[in-house]
Protein backbone atom coordinates (compact mmCIF):
# COMPACT_ATOMS: atom_id res chain seq x y z
CA UNK A 1 0.00 0.00 0.00
CA UNK A 2 1.38 3.49 -0.94
CA UNK A 3 0.56 6.65 0.95
CA UNK A 4 -1.47 7.44 -2.35
CA UNK A 5 -3.83 4.53 -1.94
CA UNK A 6 -6.81 4.48 0.24
CA UNK A 7 -8.36 1.26 1.36
CA UNK A 8 -11.04 0.55 3.53
CA UNK A 9 -10.55 -0.81 7.06
CA UNK A 10 -13.07 -0.18 8.93
CA UNK A 11 -16.81 -2.01 9.00
CA UNK A 12 -19.82 -1.93 10.51
CA UNK A 13 -21.09 -5.43 11.93
CA UNK A 14 -25.01 -5.41 13.16
CA UNK A 15 -26.73 -8.23 15.38
CA UNK A 16 -27.95 -10.58 13.69
CA UNK A 17 -29.59 -11.96 17.51
CA UNK A 18 -29.33 -11.58 20.97
CA UNK A 19 -27.96 -14.22 24.18
CA UNK A 20 -30.75 -15.04 26.27
CA UNK A 21 -28.98 -16.63 29.72
CA UNK A 22 -29.45 -17.07 33.17
CA UNK A 23 -25.88 -16.06 33.74
CA UNK A 24 -25.97 -11.96 33.49
CA UNK A 25 -22.33 -11.68 34.56
CA UNK A 26 -18.81 -12.17 33.50
CA UNK A 27 -17.93 -14.78 35.58
CA UNK A 28 -14.35 -16.85 34.75
CA UNK A 29 -15.36 -20.22 35.09
CA UNK A 30 -18.03 -23.42 34.40
CA UNK A 31 -19.62 -22.57 31.44
CA UNK A 32 -20.05 -26.08 30.67
CA UNK A 33 -23.52 -26.55 32.18
CA UNK A 34 -24.63 -23.84 31.50
CA UNK A 35 -27.86 -23.20 28.99
CA UNK A 36 -28.84 -20.36 26.85
CA UNK A 37 -30.80 -19.16 24.00
CA UNK A 38 -29.88 -17.26 20.69
CA UNK A 39 -32.84 -15.56 19.61
CA UNK A 40 -32.29 -14.13 16.17
CA UNK A 41 -33.76 -10.65 15.32
CA UNK A 42 -35.24 -10.14 11.96
CA UNK A 43 -34.42 -10.45 9.07
CA UNK A 44 -33.69 -13.22 10.15
CA UNK A 45 -36.13 -16.07 10.33
CA UNK A 46 -36.71 -19.88 10.33
CA UNK A 47 -35.49 -19.60 6.40
CA UNK A 48 -31.91 -18.59 8.18
CA UNK A 49 -31.92 -21.59 10.58
CA UNK A 50 -32.90 -24.19 7.93
CA UNK A 51 -31.12 -27.57 8.59
CA UNK A 52 -28.89 -26.23 11.25
CA UNK A 53 -30.46 -29.34 13.96
CA UNK A 54 -28.49 -31.58 11.81
CA UNK A 55 -25.53 -30.31 13.34
CA UNK A 56 -24.12 -31.57 17.00
CA UNK A 57 -22.54 -27.92 17.53
CA UNK A 58 -22.37 -24.54 16.58
CA UNK A 59 -19.68 -21.80 16.34
CA UNK A 60 -20.65 -18.66 17.79
CA UNK A 61 -19.18 -14.85 16.78
CA UNK A 62 -20.10 -12.61 19.63
CA UNK A 63 -19.39 -9.18 20.82
CA UNK A 64 -17.99 -8.38 23.64
CA UNK A 65 -20.28 -5.32 24.12
CA UNK A 66 -19.71 -4.49 28.26
CA UNK A 67 -16.48 -4.21 27.66
CA UNK A 68 -15.69 -0.79 27.90
CA UNK A 69 -13.37 0.73 24.77
CA UNK A 70 -11.29 2.46 27.04
CA UNK A 71 -10.30 -0.97 29.10
CA UNK A 72 -9.05 -2.44 25.60
CA UNK A 73 -5.64 -4.16 25.62
CA UNK A 74 -3.57 -3.93 22.38
CA UNK A 75 -0.26 -5.24 24.12
CA UNK A 76 0.64 -7.03 26.71
CA UNK A 77 -1.37 -8.20 30.21
CA UNK A 78 -1.40 -11.17 32.44
CA UNK A 79 -4.77 -13.06 31.79
CA UNK A 80 -6.86 -13.04 35.00
CA UNK A 81 -4.03 -10.63 36.16
CA UNK A 82 -2.75 -14.50 37.62
CA UNK A 83 0.75 -13.46 39.62
CA UNK A 84 1.34 -17.38 38.59
CA UNK A 85 0.80 -17.12 34.97
CA UNK A 86 2.81 -14.69 32.08
CA UNK A 87 2.15 -11.35 31.07
CA UNK A 88 1.36 -12.32 27.06
CA UNK A 89 0.19 -10.14 24.37
CA UNK A 90 -3.73 -9.54 23.93
CA UNK A 91 -3.30 -11.98 20.76
CA UNK A 92 -1.61 -14.99 22.88
CA UNK A 93 -5.01 -15.13 25.23
CA UNK A 94 -8.44 -15.47 24.41
CA UNK A 95 -9.49 -11.90 26.88
CA UNK A 96 -12.55 -9.71 26.45
CA UNK A 97 -10.80 -6.67 26.55
CA UNK A 98 -9.46 -7.31 22.85
CA UNK A 99 -8.92 -4.93 19.79
CA UNK A 100 -12.96 -5.37 18.53
CA UNK A 101 -14.04 -7.34 20.78
CA UNK A 102 -14.93 -10.47 19.14
CA UNK A 103 -15.69 -13.17 20.91
CA UNK A 104 -15.51 -17.18 19.12
CA UNK A 105 -16.33 -20.30 20.69
CA UNK A 106 -17.88 -23.78 19.58
CA UNK A 107 -21.06 -24.64 21.62
CA UNK A 108 -23.50 -27.88 21.65
CA UNK A 109 -26.94 -27.10 19.93
CA UNK A 110 -29.56 -28.47 21.98
CA UNK A 111 -32.52 -27.15 20.04
CA UNK A 112 -33.64 -24.88 16.88
CA UNK A 113 -37.06 -23.37 16.98
CA UNK A 114 -37.81 -22.11 13.71
CA UNK A 115 -40.87 -20.81 14.76
CA UNK A 116 -39.26 -18.63 16.96
CA UNK A 117 -36.23 -18.07 15.40
CA UNK A 118 -34.38 -19.13 18.22
CA UNK A 119 -31.23 -21.56 19.01
CA UNK A 120 -30.92 -23.20 22.63
CA UNK A 121 -27.46 -24.12 23.14
CA UNK A 122 -24.90 -25.66 26.07
CA UNK A 123 -21.69 -23.91 27.00
CA UNK A 124 -21.66 -20.67 25.04
CA UNK A 125 -19.57 -18.13 27.46
CA UNK A 126 -21.40 -14.94 26.68
CA UNK A 127 -23.65 -13.65 29.52
CA UNK A 128 -27.40 -12.16 28.86
CA UNK A 129 -27.52 -9.63 26.62
CA UNK A 130 -24.89 -10.65 24.32
CA UNK A 131 -24.62 -9.48 20.32
CA UNK A 132 -24.79 -12.99 18.61
CA UNK A 133 -22.85 -11.61 14.85
CA UNK A 134 -22.49 -14.75 13.10
CA UNK A 135 -24.04 -18.34 13.64
CA UNK A 136 -21.82 -20.98 12.04
CA UNK A 137 -22.62 -25.12 12.01
CA UNK A 138 -19.51 -27.06 13.81
CA UNK A 139 -17.56 -28.84 10.79
CA UNK A 140 -15.28 -31.71 12.27
CA UNK A 141 -12.60 -30.50 9.16
CA UNK A 142 -12.37 -27.26 10.18
CA UNK A 143 -11.16 -28.53 13.96
CA UNK A 144 -7.30 -27.91 14.16
CA UNK A 145 -4.67 -29.97 11.69
CA UNK A 146 -1.71 -32.00 13.43
CA UNK A 147 -1.28 -31.96 17.20
CA UNK A 148 -2.37 -29.27 19.40
CA UNK A 149 0.59 -27.72 21.37
CA UNK A 150 -0.12 -24.96 24.11
CA UNK A 151 1.41 -23.57 27.20
CA UNK A 152 0.84 -24.90 30.84
CA UNK A 153 -0.46 -21.29 32.15
CA UNK A 154 -3.29 -21.83 28.99
CA UNK A 155 -4.47 -25.46 30.62
CA UNK A 156 -4.15 -24.24 33.93
CA UNK A 157 -6.65 -21.53 33.28
CA UNK A 158 -8.85 -23.38 31.12
CA UNK A 159 -8.88 -26.13 33.81
CA UNK A 160 -12.62 -24.80 35.19
CA UNK A 161 -13.50 -23.09 32.37
CA UNK A 162 -16.01 -25.69 31.13
CA UNK B 1 -36.53 -4.77 25.09
CA UNK B 2 -39.34 -2.00 24.85
CA UNK B 3 -40.24 0.06 22.16
CA UNK B 4 -38.86 3.14 24.51
CA UNK B 5 -35.43 1.41 24.83
CA UNK B 6 -33.11 2.28 22.19
CA UNK B 7 -29.94 -0.18 22.39
CA UNK B 8 -27.10 -0.54 20.32
CA UNK B 9 -27.04 -3.02 17.27
CA UNK B 10 -24.05 -1.79 15.57
CA UNK B 11 -20.57 -1.38 15.81
CA UNK B 12 -17.50 -0.47 13.67
CA UNK B 13 -14.52 -3.20 13.24
CA UNK B 14 -10.98 -2.48 11.83
CA UNK B 15 -8.64 -4.69 10.53
CA UNK B 16 -5.67 -5.55 13.00
CA UNK B 17 -3.62 -6.59 10.17
CA UNK B 18 -3.65 -8.37 6.89
CA UNK B 19 -4.00 -11.59 4.67
CA UNK B 20 -0.69 -11.87 2.39
CA UNK B 21 -1.20 -15.17 1.00
CA UNK B 22 -0.06 -16.53 -2.89
CA UNK B 23 -3.75 -17.44 -3.34
CA UNK B 24 -5.29 -14.24 -4.45
CA UNK B 25 -8.65 -15.88 -5.76
CA UNK B 26 -11.25 -17.75 -3.79
CA UNK B 27 -11.08 -20.99 -4.60
CA UNK B 28 -13.10 -23.29 -3.21
CA UNK B 29 -10.04 -26.58 -2.23
CA UNK B 30 -7.35 -27.31 -1.37
CA UNK B 31 -6.42 -24.81 1.02
CA UNK B 32 -4.24 -26.92 3.71
CA UNK B 33 -1.09 -26.40 2.27
CA UNK B 34 -1.36 -22.41 1.71
CA UNK B 35 1.23 -20.69 3.12
CA UNK B 36 0.37 -17.36 4.27
CA UNK B 37 1.40 -14.51 6.33
CA UNK B 38 -0.59 -12.00 8.63
CA UNK B 39 1.09 -8.50 8.93
CA UNK B 40 -0.65 -6.31 12.00
CA UNK B 41 -1.00 -2.88 11.44
CA UNK B 42 -0.38 -0.17 14.18
CA UNK B 43 -0.96 -0.15 17.44
CA UNK B 44 -0.47 -3.45 17.10
CA UNK B 45 3.59 -4.19 17.39
CA UNK B 46 5.57 -7.62 18.94
CA UNK B 47 4.04 -6.58 22.28
CA UNK B 48 0.42 -7.79 21.12
CA UNK B 49 2.20 -11.29 19.90
CA UNK B 50 4.01 -12.51 22.85
CA UNK B 51 3.93 -15.69 24.38
CA UNK B 52 2.28 -16.79 20.70
CA UNK B 53 4.73 -18.73 19.56
CA UNK B 54 4.15 -21.38 22.34
CA UNK B 55 0.71 -22.28 20.69
CA UNK B 56 0.59 -24.68 17.64
CA UNK B 57 -2.64 -22.96 15.84
CA UNK B 58 -4.17 -19.85 15.66
CA UNK B 59 -7.87 -18.86 15.45
CA UNK B 60 -8.34 -16.66 12.76
CA UNK B 61 -11.33 -14.24 12.94
CA UNK B 62 -11.43 -12.52 9.26
CA UNK B 63 -13.48 -10.42 6.93
CA UNK B 64 -15.03 -11.49 3.39
CA UNK B 65 -14.25 -7.65 2.14
CA UNK B 66 -14.49 -8.83 -1.69
CA UNK B 67 -17.99 -10.21 -0.89
CA UNK B 68 -20.38 -7.76 -2.36
CA UNK B 69 -22.86 -6.74 0.67
CA UNK B 70 -26.18 -6.84 -2.18
CA UNK B 71 -25.14 -10.65 -2.42
CA UNK B 72 -25.42 -11.44 0.85
CA UNK B 73 -27.92 -13.81 1.93
CA UNK B 74 -30.35 -13.85 4.65
CA UNK B 75 -32.49 -17.15 3.93
CA UNK B 76 -31.74 -20.20 2.33
CA UNK B 77 -29.26 -21.28 -0.59
CA UNK B 78 -27.37 -24.46 -2.11
CA UNK B 79 -24.23 -24.57 -1.07
CA UNK B 80 -21.61 -23.65 -4.08
CA UNK B 81 -24.81 -24.23 -5.93
CA UNK B 82 -24.57 -27.89 -6.14
CA UNK B 83 -27.63 -29.49 -6.89
CA UNK B 84 -26.55 -32.61 -4.86
CA UNK B 85 -26.83 -30.77 -2.05
CA UNK B 86 -29.41 -29.75 0.08
CA UNK B 87 -30.90 -26.09 -0.01
CA UNK B 88 -29.86 -24.87 3.61
CA UNK B 89 -29.98 -21.78 5.85
CA UNK B 90 -27.09 -19.47 4.97
CA UNK B 91 -26.30 -20.20 9.28
CA UNK B 92 -26.42 -23.73 8.43
CA UNK B 93 -23.28 -23.61 6.07
CA UNK B 94 -20.19 -21.26 6.23
CA UNK B 95 -20.60 -19.59 3.09
CA UNK B 96 -19.05 -16.58 2.81
CA UNK B 97 -21.84 -14.56 1.38
CA UNK B 98 -23.27 -14.36 4.89
CA UNK B 99 -24.18 -11.33 7.21
CA UNK B 100 -21.41 -9.36 8.39
CA UNK B 101 -19.11 -11.33 5.98
CA UNK B 102 -17.06 -12.95 9.28
CA UNK B 103 -14.75 -16.00 8.56
CA UNK B 104 -13.28 -17.92 11.33
CA UNK B 105 -10.25 -20.57 10.81
CA UNK B 106 -8.06 -22.46 12.82
CA UNK B 107 -4.66 -22.40 11.03
CA UNK B 108 -1.37 -23.59 12.12
CA UNK B 109 0.76 -21.15 13.60
CA UNK B 110 4.62 -21.64 11.75
CA UNK B 111 6.23 -18.69 12.99
CA UNK B 112 6.17 -15.61 14.83
CA UNK B 113 8.79 -12.82 13.93
CA UNK B 114 8.53 -10.52 16.44
CA UNK B 115 10.70 -7.44 14.55
CA UNK B 116 7.88 -7.20 11.98
CA UNK B 117 4.66 -7.93 13.41
CA UNK B 118 3.99 -11.06 11.44
CA UNK B 119 3.15 -14.45 11.65
CA UNK B 120 3.15 -16.99 9.19
CA UNK B 121 0.50 -19.52 9.05
CA UNK B 122 -0.72 -22.76 7.17
CA UNK B 123 -3.80 -23.78 6.34
CA UNK B 124 -5.50 -19.92 6.44
CA UNK B 125 -8.27 -19.80 3.92
CA UNK B 126 -8.54 -16.46 3.17
CA UNK B 127 -7.12 -15.02 0.01
CA UNK B 128 -4.52 -12.32 -0.32
CA UNK B 129 -5.38 -8.86 1.23
CA UNK B 130 -8.26 -10.39 3.58
CA UNK B 131 -8.31 -8.13 6.58
CA UNK B 132 -7.78 -9.62 9.95
CA UNK B 133 -10.44 -8.83 12.84
CA UNK B 134 -8.99 -10.99 15.65
CA UNK B 135 -6.01 -13.69 16.38
CA UNK B 136 -6.86 -16.13 19.25
CA UNK B 137 -4.57 -18.90 20.82
CA UNK B 138 -6.14 -21.94 19.68
CA UNK B 139 -6.55 -24.21 23.28
CA UNK B 140 -7.75 -27.81 23.13
CA UNK B 141 -10.52 -26.92 26.05
CA UNK B 142 -12.48 -24.84 23.32
CA UNK B 143 -13.42 -27.51 20.95
CA UNK B 144 -16.88 -29.01 20.77
CA UNK B 145 -17.92 -30.78 23.71
CA UNK B 146 -19.12 -34.56 22.64
CA UNK B 147 -19.49 -35.90 19.73
CA UNK B 148 -19.80 -33.93 16.76
CA UNK B 149 -22.81 -35.09 13.86
CA UNK B 150 -23.07 -33.14 10.51
CA UNK B 151 -25.11 -34.06 7.17
CA UNK B 152 -22.92 -35.86 4.95
CA UNK B 153 -23.65 -32.85 2.05
CA UNK B 154 -21.16 -31.23 4.66
CA UNK B 155 -18.80 -33.74 5.04
CA UNK B 156 -18.53 -34.37 0.92
CA UNK B 157 -17.99 -30.14 1.08
CA UNK B 158 -14.92 -30.43 3.20
CA UNK B 159 -13.84 -33.59 1.08
CA UNK B 160 -11.60 -31.52 -0.49
CA UNK B 161 -11.08 -28.28 1.31
CA UNK B 162 -8.09 -28.77 3.15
Amino acid sequence: MTASQTREDRWVVSAVGWVHSTRGEAIDDDWGAVEAAISLVAPFGADSLAGLSEFSHVEVVYLFDRVDLAEVCTGTRRPRGNPAWPEVGIFAQRAKHRPNRLGVSRSELLAVDAATATLRVRGLDAIDGTPVLDIKPYMAEFGPLGEVRQPRWSQELMAGYY
